[in-house]
């Protein structure tokens, strides 16, 4: 049998074309894991550096080091064109030209997420900036789903077709959906934030759950949907692990947004071209929780601190949760609302005092509105590297949650 | 006449696409034009600056500012996505799927070629990777080159044809003159520096010089690779006339090499997907003739300092040749050949005297080889807005030229 023959088989190609792609991916990691120590100076030369606040020893750490992951993700999935689209060459295939352009504005979408993220590393934008990029970088993305697919009609669940019928065209707020995903997706691993790992840990969980699911459909009737997926989660999590490597507990490197923004928008990417992005928020449920949780925080009504990571205390070596501190008369009526019904579902732990001076005034202290705060005081202080290990296993949990509801709850609706 | 049948006519919707795309390139000039200054203090804050050394005043000058026309470039260029590709969608004509393809390549080099510059901005980056990365940012236009196109076949000027035949495939060995096309492109920009407003100032020569060039040829054989070329210059140009306004003297931001990174892979995209990459190196003349000059230098067969851009006399606010010092015995035998050479043909100036405590050696002080200083030691000292000025007439002069051996002299040829 020829090599022609061979590649003119489409089922056989694919897992040739796959095997390909876990060898550069693989190659990749390698030499990625082997190079990234040498650009530390370079990074803490260029005033990308932090301290680990969390540490009894004050080090200088590299900041913003997911760039280096997301650039040599870009150069092992360019160099992945040819073996994926030669046939397009070799055989004239028209078929693939679609699946060509998504693969083109997938690696635009997200190459521009990472110069965006890293800009926004280096130059610290604007909160409302942060919104924005993301919507900016799912833009040739949006553009090819509306030039290439246009579909924008999703099926409805069983209990709702009696009001909405089987299928509902949402039309351009499909394309509001969409990108209202990039956005969340990005910022979503950015806020939970803050311990040694948690970033890179959550988007490799996050990654394997997709890549798990991608096999499982592999056999399915969208099967060129999931195996696109694959073609860029396998280089993500090439690139990732080593990054995951030296941002473990202790962190040698931070990833900075760069690398938030990076994770974000390759599972944003998958999942809208992939054509699975419920199925794709079921495994941010942590994030999604996290977000839930922050937005009285994020959007003023209490007041937010710069920072709000877990408190080191150096003489037990183990985190405690923050804290924010507010009076009483400084909550409008509708904050008041909210701070009572996150008091009452304890999801905030509050002690509450008379002001010294006026004895009237209650001041408040109450932990800062995370899911890593929250954790922390349902658990107790735990160490660093402890914390780390059971978010990431409640991460995992959570992923496994969202494949039964998947393949089993989801029966019922559909 | 319906919306859908003007835009079935093919040349009448093309005519309208350019329209749209220079209405949104000249509203995102004006915007751009807007928001430039109020970035200002976020660069200084990120430490992206620098000292204009050719001024009076040393003030603090933003640094590495074309990463502000570049992100701008690529929102007008997403934009136009959907303008250009809507017919893809309304008629579903299979024809402009090569067009899309090309068009996120060509966006997916220059994206990469952005961050690489910034990245090398704030991390500055080793001569090596200098090479390095406008290879791989050029990675994506050679796959879809090689995936899309493959015509490695060029034809061969009159007078070899009699050896070489009308046409010549020269197979692998064009994918290496497109890579270094790139690389070429980017580092010409990038060398010919120094004073305020250059490296805008030729690249928008250039980049009206291509617009021209589209515009002759709009109504010849290849109109569709010099209308690809125009949606991609015009924005160009748009995004930088106001960094010109900024940074011309006396500049108020440096553009860094994001932007000469930026520039340099826009020309390498035009040119190579637009089929006209030998009439683009025309254009490049002062380009050329600076890198030759640069070459002993660059290659280290004579010393260089870090910096090459003429020498600021204070007293009489005029630039000067800046100078490079070493002992004839620190030379080897080729590279004094170089020199003598180059000192035969004057593009340097040099005086030698005798070393103070060794009276037989002899130590040179040479104008440093760049075509700037070479202009300055023809010419004599000149102010700064009017070497500018004078080095930009001289590119629009071999524009010209270029022309002229494009439309005269190139009937000799072919």
């Amino acid at each position: 049998m020829s090599l022609a023959s061979y590649l003119a088989d489409e089922k056989l190609s694919q897992t040739i074309r796959l095997f390909l792609n876990v060898a550069i991916s693989f190659a990749g990691s390698i030499i990625l894991f082997k190079i990234m120590p040498k650009f530390k100076d370079m990074f803490i030369r260029a005033d990308l550096k932090g301290t680990d606040l969390s540490k009894k020893n004050k080090i200088q750490i590299p900041e913003a080091y997911g760039v280096i992951s997301g650039a040599f993700f870009l150069i092992v999935t360019f160099l992945f064109i040819p073996l994926r689209f030669y046939e397009t060459l070799a055989f004239n295939k028209e078929l693939s030209h679609h699946q060509f352009i998504e693969y083109l504005a997938a690696l635009l979408s997200i190459g521009c997420m990472i110069f965006l993220g890293f800009a926004d590393d280096v130059l610290d934008l604007k909160w409302r900036d942060k919104l924005l990029l993301p919507t900016v970088a799912s833009l040739p993305l949006l553009m090819v789903y509306f030039a290439n697919i246009n579909s924008t009609t999703i099926i409805v669940p069983y209990p709702l077709r009696p009001w909405l019928g089987y299928a509902m065209n949402l039309g351009f707020l499909y394309y509001v959906y969409m990108g209202m995903l990039a956005v969340f997706c990005t910022n979503a691993i950015n806020i939970y934030a803050g311990i040694n790992g948690i970033e890179v840990g959550q988007s490799l969980v996050i990654a394997f759950s997709v890549l798990i699911s991608n096999l499982i459909e592999f056999n399915g009737p969208f099967r060129d949907n999931h195996i696109f997926s694959m073609y860029l989660i396998i280089p993500f999590i090439a690139c990732a692990i080593p990054l995951f490597l030296y941002n473990k507990y202790p962190s040698r490197v931070f990833v900075g947004d760069t690398f938030c923004y990076f994770a974000g928008m390759t599972f944003a990417v998958v999942g809208i071209l992939g054509h699975f992005s419920k199925f794709l928020l079921l495994f941010f449920i942590p994030q999604i929780f996290n977000f839930l949780l922050s937005i009285p925080q994020l959007f003023k009504f209490i007041p937010c601190p710069r920072h709000r990571m877990p408190k080191y205390n150096p003489e037990t070596d183990l985190l405690e949760p923050s804290v924010v501190q507010f009076y009483d008369k400084d909550l409008s009526k509708i904050s008041q609302l909210i701070f009572k019904v996150f008091r009452l579902f304890r999801f905030i732990r509050v002690t509450e005092k008379l002001d010294d001076k006026d004895k009237k005034l209650v001041q408040y202290e109450s932990s800062n509105f995370t899911i890593i705060n929250f954790y922390l005081t349902v658990f107790g202080p735990k160490r660093e590297d402890q914390l780390t290990k059971q978010l990431l296993t409640l991460q995992i949990i959570c992923c496994l949650i969202a494949f039964m509801i998947r393949y089993q709850l989801s029966k019922l609706f559909y």
